[in-house]
């Protein structure tokens, strides 16, 4: 079997963390890597990935994610931000490190620079935060499947509250908003949900040829 | 070195993709499981996953891309379409499936099926298809770390033009919407972007710690 498979099956998203276990910080770098390598529209990965590791913060954040548990009992929590109002700039940043990373001109890569501009520049700016967001997503499910290769739990999260965590962690004076968040470490052997089937849909239900 | 590194350092967005060569079915077989497996919002998988091949189609859709080759030259087409206006029918087929699963009485999740609907009730009709779409971007993600487990290539597209996808593929009348793209094959040796480093953030450019 496929170990994307296999990794695939033993995930689930875990609700009770066992407080004792700490993910290691050469674990940690791994998946920092995973979500560093993550696809995204055009490459210009438009977000932060913020490590919140100041206790305080965590309880506050806890308060604003219906009280939920993991957000203060996990081993590493986890919040990706999506940059609101993606400007030029950012595009500049991206194609400066594209020039310096590839060791190219600029001139090589105006034309489709222009047209990236062009095409965020098109964009009103509330399509432009679900956009931003939208590319969140894909970096989640990167940590998701490098975590399960790592035997790590991370549990997803949409159940909180985006403003008050912008305001508890500084994100609108960083051009930043919360858009997804996820727990990190290793499941509570009393965590029920581990030993319940999988639910998804059947391959019929899912899929469709045309 | 982590796998899931290795593999994610080894895709990337491919332009020309090889039409001699084809995506058998096991490894197809495969790649579907992998995005069946894709965790989403409540488990929900408020999406369908659409096999394009008839070459017809697959025509009228490049026309619908930008012009972008890859649509007819690679070995398959997905596009991941996200139900529009998510319903309370959804739901109930979602906890249907989970009392089957797991062998118990929609008695014990009652509390939780109808906290579920209350949540999508809250929703206005156009947030809840940003939801929907969000979640295959996670599918995606998933589908793009699998291939590239059996190096297999996969190109992410957003592309396209999503009202002609729903018109050509006629996804309106099936209460869906196109959200994303995916082309799945083998790299050509001739697509020069696969000797061109990868482009991305520094660690110290995309994490925040707080």
């Amino acid at each position: 079997m496929s170990n994307f498979i296999e990794n695939a099956n033993w995930r689930y998203a875990t609700k009770k963390f066992d407080t004792t276990k700490k993910v290691s910080e050469k674990d940690l770098a791994t998946l920092k890597e995973a979500i560093r390598l993550s696809a995204s529209s055009f490459g210009l990965q438009p977000y932060k990935v913020i490590l919140v590791e100041n206790p305080e913060l965590r309880a506050k954040l806890q308060s604003a994610s219906w009280g939920q548990a993991q957000i203060v009992e996990a081993s590493h929590l986890v919040v990706f931000a999506n940059i609101t109002n993606f400007s030029e700039q950012h595009v500049d940043e991206y194609f400066d490190n594209l020039t310096t990373t590839r060791e190219i001109q600029m001139e090589a890569v105006q034309g489709y620079k222009d047209f990236v501009k062009n095409f965020i520049n098109t964009l009103p700016v509330d399509v432009k935060n679900i956009w931003t967001s939208k590319q969140t997503y894909i970096a989640l499910s990167n940590l998701l499947n490098a975590a399960a290769e790592l035997k790590i739990d991370v549990t997803p999260m949409e159940g909180f509250e985006p403003q008050k965590y912008n305001e508890i962690l500084g994100l609108n004076e960083l051009g930043l908003n919360a858009s997804l968040v996820a727990t990190i470490g290793y499941r509570h052997e009393e965590d029920g949900l581990q030993h319940l089937k999988k639910v998804r849909k059947s391959e019929k239900e899912l899929f469709l040829t045309l």
